[in-house]
């Protein structure tokens, strides 16, 4: 059980909406925060740089809403669905374009493979919560 | 002139959309990142906090939001429309929901009129980037 | 194997410091930021949140600056031990005032238990960081 | 006057230090997190990007640190003294670590010059708050 879903069960007023999605997506957002600002920094330090500026550049948006989603998500007090849904699509969208970069460079940057399958889970993650949030 | 306008104007690929506009929602959402992280504070620290406790939600998940749509406006390198279009999009939501809840205290916490002010000029920056995006 | 480990094994740059210690904390410090953000947000949902304002201050604080130790140190290009030592400073120090007020709430509210322990974690794996960049 | 010190000014506990000092080192921090982010990405698009490695990493991790700063000096409910000070040390050093290799680059790259600029006044509002917190 990870340290999220401790907290989630704890919490004085229940999750908002089913755990297990929730914990998944929110574990795999800070995950991916982290990957695509370790990929970022291993293009900087790749000797063909200058090929890598598009993965660079998408790396840091989906650090950005993987780590404000992750955010917004942990926080179930006076939950609001309708913002939820929106910055989670966002994120998902962000994982998506990603994980396209990264995949294009999967064969000669071996951080590039990892990055692109961190994105992927969080994409798929993200996409379920998203389900769970439009039904 | 802006520091963002600024560095805007010495970017070496120049800016990806109408430099106004941009600057405008840049500076914005910074701004509103302040504010609603001032204004979750302020909240904590009055007597009735126990009624406040939707505005801090809101207010915390705001200045995510700002914060990361700033970094992701900032960056002109690679602009990725569909992804700025989305993310903006969730930040003129997120402003608009905030400053919803911020009027209702407005006439009884003046921090609340404040960010509620902030929360509309970020609102109204953010949509008019959408509008040129989706242009 | 975690991902941030995975990354970090393909870096075209190696490791700036020893792995082991590297990963842990940098681990430990996205973690952090999950469980200061949960704690604060369950604070907020509690029957007795007036006494709980501290403890909110605190983990907002403590997620702060674990995002950003966490950013930092999963960066290895270009490394700077006398920037890293000093920010891993600061997050030692913040997980451990976090973690004091944390515990004095533990036995009442179980996210509180949990948080303290996830920022004992922290805070250990700082200071370990911490010892390896002042050798 | 800014929004930052509107809604200072109407904080039900008052400014935990003097306002002024408060005020600019808040605006300071958010300020340098947009100009870092602006230049690590105008150096991504230069031509000569391979040269620009370490200004990129540093501009990266000097916004990181001025995101966190910015925020929690925004804190004003039960402000810890101790905290703040490791905070706002951390965040002169990496302004000016930064700042300083910003200005190796400032004779042919303007946003590095700008960047330099307001790296140089947020260390300078950094140092004061940091003197004050010393007393």
């Amino acid at each position: 059980m990870t340290h999220a879903q401790q907290i989630l069960e704890t919490h004085p007023r229940g999750a908002a909406i089913e755990a297990g999605a929730l914990v998944a997506c929110i574990d795999a957002c800070f995950e991916c925060t982290q990957s695509c600002t370790a990929c970022a920094d291993a293009d900087l330090g790749e000797p063909d740089v200058g090929t890598m500026i598009r993965c660079i550049r998408l790396c840091l948006d989906c650090a950005d809403v993987c780590s404000a989603t992750g955010q917004i998500l942990t926080r179930q007090t006076e939950f609001e669905p309708e913002l939820a849904r929106s910055v989670v699509q966002s994120c998902a969208l962000a994982c998506r374009i990603c994980r396209e970069e990264c995949e294009r460079h999967a064969q000669h940057h071996e951080h590039c493979r990892v990055c692109a399958e961190v994105c992927l889970l969080c994409e798929q993650a993200c996409d379920r919560v998203v389900s769970i949030l439009a039904a």
